[in-house]
C-alpha cells in the first residue's frame, strides 16, 4: 500500500494575518511537490483558503477539507469535503488525521486549540513563525514534540524528519 | 470549481455478508468509473473493504474512510484517512459528507443508524436489496427521501437522477 | 458510592405526536419516582419537553438535557444542560449516558438513529408502542436487546428487569 | 425556571500535580456551596477527582462528569455521567456546557486545548494560579476573556462577577 502521508496546516481564519497566509499558500505548493496530501480546516477564509490554493498549483495534489459545517463555505482548493458538524470539536478530528500538524502562526483560540490537541493526541507539530509567546507556552506542555520553524521551507524539512 | 461528488457507501462489517459485501465491490468500481469520490467507514472489513477494493480497480479513482479510531485497521483500498476519534457518532459525518447515501443492504445497528442520520440531515438514500422489513420501516420514517434498487447498476442509475 | 440509574427516553421533537408524547410525560413521571435519572435530547419540544415535565412533577427529580446546540431552545424541565455542539451526532452520547434506552415511538428518523445507535453501543432498548414497522425492523437487527412494552407502566417494569 | 449556573473546573488528571489537585477540591467546595452545578472531566483522576471529591462535602451539591469514554474510570463524586464516546473532542462539550471555565493550572495539552476551546467558542476563563507562561500566551489570544485568580476564594470571586 502506498498511502500518502497527510499534513494537517492549520492557523487563522482571518484573511489579513500576515506572515501566517503567505506562509500557508507557500507551504501548500510545497507538501503537495512532496506527493502529500494537504488536510485543513476547508473553510473558504484565511490560512485554510492559502494552502489550498497553494496545493492546487502542483498537478497531482490531493486537498482534504474537514469542516465544521453542517453549513458554510468550503474553500475552492479542497478536493475532498468531510463535513463533520461538530462546530469546533471539528479540531480534532483535523489533528487526529495528520502524521504531523503545522500551525502557521498561533495567533488565535482555534489554531491554540488545534495544537494542544496535537500534542493530547500525541502528534508532532511545527510552529511556522510562530511568537516567542506561544512557543515558551507550548514547548512548556509539549514534551519534545514541539519543533520550530521559520520559513515554510524549513518546516517542510522537519516534515520529513518526523515522518 | 469541479469537485467530485461524494457518494458513501454503507453497510455490514461482516465478510460474510452476502450479497452486501460482492454488491458493494461493484458499486465502488461503478462510482469510480464516473468520477465520483467513494465515502466509506473506511475499515477494512466486509463491506468497507469491498467498496474500496472495487473502486481501486480503476485508474483515478478517490477514495475517503472515516474511521470511528483512534486505532484500528483501514481498508488497503482507502486513499484519503479521516481519524474522527468519534466511535459510532462518526457515522454522522459519513452522512453529512455524502451527496447520496447507498446502504448495500441493512444487515446490522450501524448501517441502520447511518441510514436513520442519512434521513434525518435531509440526505437523499438509497437501499441496495434491502429485505423487506428494513424498506418498509424506512419508507415510513423517510419522507420520500428513500429509494430502492436491486442491483448495483439500477443504484448508480438513481444516483445520477438525485445528483 | 450510590449514583442514580440513568434512564433516556427519545421520541419525537413534534408536539403533536401522540401518544409518544403523553406517554413521555407519564413515563418521566414513573422513572423519577424510583430515584433514576432522565436523560433526553433536552429541547423544548415533544417527547423532550413532556419528559421532563413529568419528572418534575416529582421532588428530588434528576433531569439531564443532551443537545444538539450549542444554540436553541431547552426544556424548562431540565436540570442539567449539556451543550454538546455536535449536531445529529449528539444521538450517539444520550444513548451511551443511559444503562437503558426507551424510546415512545419509532416516528422520525432521529429516534430511529437512537434507536440504531443504542444497539450499536450494546444498550438495552425498550419500545413504547412503536407501531408493527418499527418493532420488526429492529428485532432482526437487535440480538434481542430489544424489548416492547404497551404502557408507560410496563416499561418501567422492563426497565427494572435489565438494569 | 431556576436552573443551577454550570461551572466547568478543568485540569490536569495527575494526581501529584500540585496546587492544581489542593485548589480543585477547594474550588469543588465552593462552587457547590453557591448552589452551582460542578461540570468536569469526569475521570477518577487528578483535578477531575479532586473538584468532585471537594463538591460532595456540601449537602445537595451537584456534579456533572463529562468523559471521553466509552469505557475508563469515574470520579466517585460524580452524579450525572455523560458518556461521550468522542476521546478528546469532548474537551468541547465540557466547554460548551459551562457558564465559565476555571483552569486549575494549565499544566499539560488537554487542560490548554480546553482553554482554548473555551475562548473560542466566547466563554469567559479564569485561570487559576496558572505560571507566567500560560497566563502571557491566553492573555494574548483571548480578547479580554481570560481572568486571572491566585486562590480558589479568589476564583470563585471572579465567577461572580462573570455570571
Amino acid at each position: 500500500m502506498n498511502r500518502r502521508k497527510q499534513i494537517a496546516v492549520v492557523g487563522s481564519g482571518d484573511d489579513r494575518m500576515e506572515p501566517a497566509v503567505s506562509h500557508a499558500r507557500m507551504l501548500g505548493e510545497l507538501i503537495a511537490r512532496e506527493g502529500w496530501a494537504v488536510v485543513s480546516g476547508g473553510r473558504d477564509a484565511g490560512v485554510m483558503r492559502a494552502v489550498n490554493e497553494g496545493a492546487k498549483k502542483v498537478a497531482g495534489s490531493l486537498t482534504v477539507g474537514i469542516l465544521p459545517g453542517p453549513v458554510g463555505s468550503v474553500a475552492p482548493g479542497v478536493d475532498v469535503v468531510v463535513v463533520t458538524g461538530l462546530g469546533n470539536a471539528r479540531n480534532n478530528v483535523i489533528v487526529l488525521s495528520a502524521d504531523v500538524v503545522v500551525a502557521c502562526g498561533v495567533d488565535g483560540a482555534g489554531t491554540a486549540s488545534e495544537v494542544a490537541l496535537a500534542l493530547k493526541n500525541g502528534k508532532p507539530v511545527i510552529l511556522l513563525a510562530a511568537d516567542e509567546t506561544a512557543r515558551a507556552f507550548y514547548n512548556r506542555i509539549g514534551n519534545g514534540m514541539v519543533l520550530r520553524a521559520a520559513t515554510p521551507q524549513e518546516a517542510v524539512e522537519l516534515i520529513r524528519t518526523v515522518l
